[in-house]
């Protein structure tokens, strides 16, 4: 059998202790997949001495000092799960450059400057992989950047943020509001203290970047991806698309468009909407992450599973380290960045989605007229009008056909400024097909 | 950029149009990804001059002499689109043996004699890859040796023949039998004239063995795979799964096991099971496919797709054929065949499962202790006994807990003999967590 291959892992919190725990029980298993035995040359931690539970590995291999680690000769793949743009950038840029291999879970790194990243595996003949930094455990980068090279993806929508489904799930289960829902997942321990980066929307828009550039061979970081968060999905809104028969979802979209000249462009987004219950994603429940792919031979694709959580990341982690070990081993390395594509990422105003608007209007004759007037201004054309049990009032609940979403927001403010609309009580958008 | 990648096509039926269209349609995109275009040197057909539509390609390409195409110099990759074993496997072996990197759809010749395909290519050091010959566009044979080679992988169960899975739709839905079902189906095309292969569990079976050679480190061949269609799922049995809150499905089940001495083995079948609706394989409908993996860290995933038609399988086909090609160029092969572990493929009989059964009996006293004797004498649990709607007889339905098949099959043989049970209705495995 030929010579270890030797991993520097940078980090060890509750991913890095599993790639531990995994590396230790699947040792004999992965050394037959690789041809060569893995070990541990060294574990980089901010803290020496910190209990470390029962973690099966020398303590003599923690260090303080990763770059150190990753410049030892004996290195020869780093593992990055520790997270955040710095100092993990300059950590794999000098890996990458010194021709080390590269597996990381890192979203917000490869979303936000991913290119440098890329470039430095280019210059030093380096693998690059980051199978865990999207949907956790679900095998999904790879079927991207390699099973589909031979069709078209027109659209990506995912449910990518385990901690934001489960709080629409439990709305959409119990009626609960968003913070009574948000408090049980905290107590659950699906939402962190601060939920910021979850429920804004922050950590799906990281994975749309990286989902978008993988389906269209493009340069797409976070910054390009128009994101909108769940705080403000109200119990009536949850209700509201019960009654249209769907339910609400954080979905990240990118989808393929065509700008004013005919040339193909990406949209890439994040925000709630309304999903018939009749498609696959609005099944996926609890914490949950799927993905649903549309390609023009493929058709409709769907790949579902664990979003987080260290044991499934770990699988997706040591996935990727038996690839860039083998390599190592054939002496080669895989297909690098594709980029070519390099279409043009346009604005949320030209994204083309659907309304579902609900508004308490005045019960009076001419109501109706003046507010389909303001969608016909606005080139919005209507799908279905309902109108709503009567109280005092009256509820119009309307549904658009797509439409550019700057149209669909233009029609909403003005709807609010119309003297028969007391107010414009739920705005959401809807996906897939009725 | 690189000289061209040049392909022998074998077959041009609806898979091979699919191809070429595609080959046609993207062929600055497959060029950009790969490095180097793809070119068709040549196009083996049983008969020239049959009419093939229009087709984007040069007529000059067609030959009948698949063998003299294959031997050509100017052939970097052999796609195979044709099926069946022979001639194929004869083909298939030149090619590889000649360093030719060969992309198969061919599901049975990898079921009955895969070992002689990886044999061939390990000796002329070519990739063999035949992603599009289990559930069509769905990529899953690439997840499976790649992605999970971090895991351990303890179970698959899959929807893998689309025909079968539009009949029991359609009986769940309207309340057909399967006749009348397996009657629609041929006429809307999801059913061929002779759906023997399908319907007989066949097509599965073969599925099933590719799945459980690459989940399990483990050569696993057709004769190896347990077998049952579904000719024999009545809609009585259908309406007892709706009132257990299931439905039947063709389900293909590779899964983990241990023998009396403790070896771990595997156990491969295909039979028509109950599933509960809330498992994610119950929402599958019509033709689709949907594989359901679980490991040890990565817990529960599911691909989903459409797993026929010309379109999706080319999509299938060309994404190896980008994989081959890349590999070509790079002057590497792709990770060789891993069986490995070699795990003992056990019998049907020691496969454990549950049993939904359904007794017509005499309605007097003591019946229910002379059943639940049969059952404790194969120490075979009772789950639950549910008494049905009492005509002039009784109904009794039993659903047992896990057992091995061997003992629940011999209980329900006892169980036909004993004299106050006048017949038994239905007998069905029952799959997922209730």
């Amino acid at each position: 059998m030929t010579s270890p291959v030797r991993l520097a892992l940078l980090g060890c919190g509750t991913v890095g202790g599993d790639v531990v725990r995994l590396l230790h029980e699947q040792s004999a298993d992965l050394a037959a997949r690789i041809g060569a035995p893995l070990e541990i040359a060294g574990i980089a931690v901010r803290r020496l001495g910190r209990d470390r539970g029962d973690l099966p590995v020398d303590p003599a291999l923690f260090t303080t000092d990763p770059l150190g680690l990753i410049k030892r000769d004996d290195v020869d793949v780093v593992v990055e799960v520790v997270g955040g743009i710095e100092p993990a950038r300059g950590w794999l840029v000098e890996a990458l450059r010194a021709g080390k291999s590269v597996v990381t879970a890192n979203k917000a790194l490869l979303a936000e400057d991913g290119a440098t990243l890329h470039d430095a595996a280019a210059e030093g003949g380096a693998d690059l992989y980051y199978e865990a930094s999207v949907a956790g455990a679900i095998p999904l980068l790879r079927p991207l950047r390699e099973s589909l090279h031979g069709d078209r993806i027109t659209r990506v929508t995912g449910i990518v943020n385990g901690t934001t489904n489960f709080i629409l799930s439990a709305m959409d289960a119990t009626g609960a509001g968003f913070a009574e829902a948000l408090e049980e997942a905290t107590e659950l321990g699906y939402a962190e203290a601060d939920p910021t980066a979850d429920v804004e929307g922050f950590d799906a828009a990281a994975k749309a970047a990286i989902l978008a550039s993988l389906a269209f061979h493009t340069r797409v970081t976070a910054a390009d991806v128009h994101r909108e968060g769940i705080t403000e999905v109200t119990a009536a809104d949850v209700a509201s698309a019960k009654a249209m028969g769907c339910t609400i979802k954080l979905l990240c979209i990118a989808a393929r468009g065509v700008d004013a000249a005919g040339g193909e462009t990406v949209n890439v987004r994040v925000h709630p909407a309304m999903i018939p219950l009749t498609h696959p994603l609005a099944r996926v429940g609890d914490a949950f992450n799927a993905v649903f792919v549309e390609a023009d031979a493929a058709g409709q694709l769907m790949f579902y599973g664990r979003g987080a959580g260290g044991a499934p990341t770990a699988s997706a982690v040591l996935g990727d380290v038996v690839a860039v070990a083998r390599n190592r081993i054939a002496g080669v390395h895989a297909a690098s960045e594709s980029a070519y594509a390099g279409l043009s990422v346009r604005p949320m105003g030209e994204a083309l989605t659907r309304y579902h608007i609900s508004l308490d209007v005045a019960d009076r004759p001419g109501v109706l007229a003046a507010v389909a007037g303001v969608f016909a201004r606005h080139e919005v054309s209507i799908a279905t009008v309902r109108q709503g049990p009567a109280g005092g009032d009256a509820e119009l609940v309307i549904v658009t056909h797509v439409a550019p979403d700057a149209a669909l927001a233009a029609t909403v403010r003005e709807l609010r400024g119309l003297e028969t609309v007391r107010s414009v009580t739920s705005v959401l958008r809807v996906e897939g097909d009725a």
